[in-house]
């Protein structure tokens, strides 16, 4: 499902006015990579292989730059781009610099995200040379975010999922978080009470943004 | 937009609990494809060289069967096969199936389709083996699907889209259709007003539901 959106938003956000304007676009989605937190965690194999597996095929087919609409999947994006020689482009640092510039005034950053990319500090990583701070739900309260993720995989009811989500915003606030990043691709879709909550940032408008960026240097 | 929401509906519509049990799927998107009508009526160039590029790079990822979200394009689609060997699923026909099993009651089926589709006779040669009668709009009536069609792919504002697809409905129903197909991949993205005044049946839905039992039958 987030590759779809990802899809749909790269297309929305193409300045186009017949078929023929928008970018031609290849797209490997392979859902049976493994888990990436699973392998972050150190409880499950890595998705590397995989991963360089699309990346090659990709390549082959000439793309330009590759865009992985997975934020856990970025923990292995140095190794990714070192192993492959692709362009990969980088989510994190598009989702906060998308951040930035749409509330300027916020430093206090909430992260709703998989305990892969918790633990793996990617956010933290690229906020600090940015001045931002990041801020997470409890740990004890993580389950309310890894639920609302695990109901967008399975396509379960997402009520439920959109309740999670929002107890997650809501701790995020009172943590004093001054927007939320929604740093995992499954959370948009149950991100609609949150946002009555707390301004939600999508990480795949900022990577689509910069794919349509980056196609356009290419054309030019 | 068709092939983002014909790649949702795959998502939507194959029984999945986790990321792994949903199907690999990879999509050649190459939105410079010379317009398909156009080259239907003589005015433009063949998309078929565009079209065997693409299928042949689906192959070499190894795919089982190659679906096409695109009414029009299905008027080359013996040559495709022809010419490339691929497996491609036939949309026309399995839209009439999933209007007939939806609707077992209605023999007489509007269609919203390009000018290209109509011309081709695409869905009448499907239709009359299956006892079924496809209902157009009146010809010089058909440029209210034409605009509907054409805002769609430029992403231009698209209540008078909406407009024109009900006004075009509403002529199918006049002439006795008791359901119409949205035979143009555009017109799903500006039906909401004319299913409140015809039955609409999506042709990417009976696409869909044919790749997921096609791709069940390649897995067991």
């Amino acid at each position: 499902m987030a590759t779809a959106h990802f899809y749909r938003l790269l297309i929305e956000r193409t300045p186009a006015t017949v078929d023929q304007e928008h970018l031609p676009v290849a797209i490997w989605a392979d859902p049976t990579t493994p888990d990436r937190t699973e392998a972050l965690l150190g409880i499950g194999p890595s998705p590397v292989p995989a991963l360089l597996h699309g990346l090659r095929w990709l390549q082959a087919a000439g793309a330009d730059c590759v865009a992985i609409p997975c934020n856990t999947a970025h923990a292995f994006r140095d190794e990714l781009v070192r192993r492959s020689g692709a362009e990969i482009l980088d989510m994190v640092a598009a989702a906060l610099r998308h951040a930035r510039a749409s509330h300027p005034q916020v430093t206090r950053i909430g992260l709703l995200a998989t305990r892969g990319t918790r633990g793996a500090l990617l956010y933290e990583r690229a906020a600090e040379p940015l001045g931002l701070e990041i801020v997470h739900v409890p740990s004890d309260l993580q389950h309310h975010v890894d639920s609302a993720i695990a109901a967008v995989k399975r396509g379960a009811d997402l009520g439920p999922a959109a309740r999670d989500t929002a107890v997650a915003a809501a701790c995020l606030r009172g943590r004093g978080a001054g927007l939320a990043i929604a740093g995992c691709t499954e959370i948009p879709f149950v991100a609609g009470e949150a946002a009555r909550i707390l301004p939600m940032i999508d990480s795949m408008v900022g990577l689509a943004d910069d794919a349509i960026r980056r196609l356009a240097q290419a054309a030019s």
